[in-house]
């Protein structure tokens, strides 16, 4: 773990096409291909994801898997529909969002809508009482899709948990630094955790004179704050939920601070708040789990901020949600759908492998803003640091399983939930930005080996000599043409990276050889066939010490 | 690769008590929990896995991608719901199997019935011509659940396929090569591969005399010959699909046969059936096949069978079937649902976590049957060797992706499915068994240092120590309880099988060292603490060596 608070993409040649290609690949494969073909599309919302964008995935996923594995965590799986009532008075006014199964006879299904909701019926169904445990999967939502903002009717979630009854903020604190250990591995700029409490936001009503009934509605404005402008949030606080305009001020006065320790000096000193016993407990959570985060490393990345809300029911303690603020969207910059981008494992069209340059519709921001940390008790009047939205999120609920469990005693969970489909398409982005700088392919294949004809025929031959490689587990391919052209063999090697081939030809075998090729440097030479295997691995070894 | 004939489950304890566990285990996690909460339970047919069931996931689905990037394969993802209309009329009578996703408005949706035609649907959509693409993902029917025969409605296919236009057989006998390596590497005992060829069928039944319009019927009947025997599909294809009783002898006289390139040669001789153009073209591919088994060193597992038949609309060519025959199933040895065997991270019931013995239900066939393999052209009179099923299958089906675009040129494709759900299964069995024999616990985590607190207290203390360890990327984990005791907290290491522990005081730290201990010897020895990272990794570093 390296820390740095300073952005990894400091190059401004590849900030630059980074942001030409973040716009395309958040939309490639989205959607329908030809006009006129009308079972060609995939669902509305969802899409394909091609041999590149999966090798990024593979590599995302394994960074965030190898940090909850370093953290103890087990993994479970679930079925990906529930049946219906088991999701129902989860969600609030997003219920209206899952998608049901046709009744076919017998149970009424739904598909799954998140991984906690599944997770706490996992915990209340088995009876745990402790567990630590991550999972990842497709969640459905059958919300209006923005797939150039990375919003889909199916996506990804990585969740990490923890159940039991322990001591405060310490599994809570846990999970703050698996999101801080992600980020910065994951290397994709700077980000804030925000931190708030649900018992703060619920004194922080009560204080302002909020009916009890309106807290979920005020919530739900307030928690528009990383998105709107205070004035419009006023407006609807106001106007749509009808609050009185004092109350609404002093509404307005707290929610817009942000800060550390010194906020939640300032906040215990506020003595219409601590009248609030909630507020009371919430900021010494708050400043309980701020020393934790020293004690964490993680301080620095941490902000306390009132205007943060969330909109899940089942929140009971702290919520949190990280934010990278090294980018922002530019809504304005949209372009035409461009599928063209698929890749294959095509031996006659090598090209089709490179991926192609994009247009401009995300930028990166050039100060990361660092002082604003600092900057604490300061109003956020501006959202451009926010724009890409969270990219993980989640907090305490300690009341779900429960709700499970009639009888039995209620088990405290804290977790968080990552958003990964941001986090893959900006990974998209700098991974393609980044081949091209290298001019080298970014590898969808891990072959090391290809078995080629130097001229007609030779199946059996290269048949033969692939059972070698495969039964000495090297990773070996051959062309399932019959008479394939040598060129057409090495181009193949060059477009998608395989560094070497073994070259067969009637001279060569009757003299008991074949011909080892270097693909980068083109150096040919002959080793007997008896050693191949031997020799392919010295030269595996060659090629990755230089 | 160690293409080994034996079984490598020869040791007669081992096999037995796999023998005992491979029931349990497949049904374990199933269904319901406590009869009265009616919420508390998964759908019908599908499952939870726990963590013990997920490392053993993770290690199967480790060898099996292991074996397609060996192959030069790249991966994709499509949505788990396709429109429905991209699955009607490719699965014939199956189609009532699928689920339907309701109508809320908008597009019909399914979800996704097999993995092979969203795979064409994307091969069509993004005008690919050649692709080597393997894909892990679950599928959906709505058929009658057998769960304790490893069959569910929400299950894993891992699938492999071949796209483009090639020399014959080439792609075909990769695909053969794939099911060859992965059974062999998984190690669950012998197994053979069964194959076929469609267009055979065609021309035996119509050498047979059976009218065109009652070919799928025939079809379907004969496939049940790895299940029934041949008196009773005789009866189904005289009195249920009407054919004459000589049609039927004569077609009994082909489908039991099985056999080498002996019976293809005997099957050339026959006049009658080379008569059938298709009969002749099927002859020519399959003898060209077995000569590239030899090649590629896998022909003494492969079966020439004319029983196989396999079920789907879509084959065109070559089919096969790969069987294990070291296991076999009795129905009469039901058991009652367990489902204790919930895996929890709980320190304070370690014992949890140890996996339970379980009922007999399977048992492990003695002989391993290598002698039948050369027994060709013998009719298969019993079903004692196939009775755990296929645990993969697949063939050639070239007008599939054509289906999906009418205007342009068909892409050929070849590929292979497999049923991962009875491979899971059996390798639960055979990881709980030898997890006994060997005392150790089957780990579902990879953490190698518990940070612990010899006294009351130390939170800060630990947490600090914590983040040195995974600053260092060391996987360390630490009670989340104030007041953990000593004994819970090494307790906790024996029973997960955390290797060492990190032992924090007052006393050490005020001196600036820890106290690190081995877990398994109970060996304690002091560290400077600013070297504790160092320490760690020697010491890791040894316990691997021994």
């Amino acid at each position: 773990m390296e820390p740095s608070l300073t952005t990894h993409l400091s190059n401004k040649d590849e900030v630059s096409n980074v942001n030409q290609l973040v716009n395309k690949l958040a939309k490639s494969t989205v959607g329908q291909g030809d006009v006129g073909r009308t079972v060609l599309k995939v669902p509305k919302g969802t899409r394909d994801r091609n041999p590149f964008q999966m090798k990024v995935l593979e590599d995302v996923f394994g960074t965030i898997i190898r940090c909850f594995k370093r953290h103890d965590a087990v993994t479970i799986d679930t079925p990906v529909f529930e049946l219906k009532e088991v999701l129902t008075g989860k969600y609030g006014e997003d219920s209206k969002l899952i998608y049901d199964l046709q009744d076919q006879g017998g149970e009424l299904l739904s598909l799954r809508y998140d991984l906690t909701v599944p997770f706490a019926r996992y915990v209340a169904m088995h009876k745990i009482k402790t567990i630590k445990r991550y999972q990842i999967g497709k969640v459905y939502r059958r919300d209006q899709p923005a797939m150039t903002r990375g919003r889909y009717r199916e996506f990804y979630q990585c969740d990490f948990d923890i159940a039991g009854e322990y001591g405060p903020m310490l599994a809570d604190v846990e999970c703050l630094r698996i999101v801080y250990e992600i980020l910065s591995e994951l290397a994709l700029g700077d980000f804030i955790i925000k931190i708030n409490h649900r018992r703060l936001l619920d004194g922080l009503f009560k204080a302002c004179n909020v009916p009890t009934e309106k807290f979920t509605a005020t919530c739900s404005a307030v928690d528009k704050l990383d998105k709107s402008p205070w004035c419009e949030v006023e407006r609807e606080l106001c106007e749509e939920k009808g609050l009185p305009q004092e109350t609404v001020d002093q509404i307005g006065k707290y929610v817009q601070l942000t800060g550390g320790v010194d906020l939640v000096d300032s906040l215990e000193a506020d003595s219409r708040l601590m009248e609030q016993e909630s507020a009371q407990v919430a900021l010494s959570d708050i400043r309980l789990l701020l020393s934790y985060c020293d004690s964490l490393g993680i301080s620095d990345r941490v902000r306390f901020d009132l205007s943060l809300a969330r909109g899940l029911d089942y929140y009971t303690g702290l919520i949190y949600e990280a934010v990278l603020t090294g980018f922002t969207y530019d809504p304005k910059n949209t372009h035409s759908l461009d599928t063209s981008n698929s890749v294959t494992n095509n031996i006659e069209s090598p090209s089709k492998q490179l991926p192609k340059s994009s247009k401009k519709k995300w930028k990166q921001n050039k100060s990361t803003n660092h002082a604003e940390l600092d900057d604490s008790v300061a109003p956020v009047t501006s959202v451009e640091h926010l724009a890409v939205g969270s990219v993980a999120g989640g907090g305490r609920y300690d009341g779900l399983v429960g709700m499970f469990d009639p009888s039995g005693t209620p088990v405290p969970c804290v977790g968080v939930s990552f958003g990964v489909e941001r986090l893959l398409a900006i990974s998209e982005a700098v991974a393609s930005t980044r081949s091209e700088k290298l001019s080298s392919v970014q590898r969808p294949t891990e072959t090391e080996v290809m078995v080629a004809g130097a001229h007609k025929g030779l199946i059996i031959q290269r048949l033969e000599c692939c059972r070698r490689l495969w039964d000495a587990k090297i990773k070996a391919t051959f062309s399932h043409k019959n008479h394939p052209k040598l060129l057409d063999q090495l181009q193949y090697c060059e477009s998608t990276g395989i560094p070497l081939a073994v070259i067969l030809g009637d001279g060569e075998l009757a003299r008991g050889v074949v011909k080892l090729r270097v693909v980068s440097s083109r150096a040919e030479r002959e080793v007997a066939y008896d050693a191949v295997v031997d020799e392919i691995r010295k030269e595996l070894v060659n090629l990755q010490t230089y």
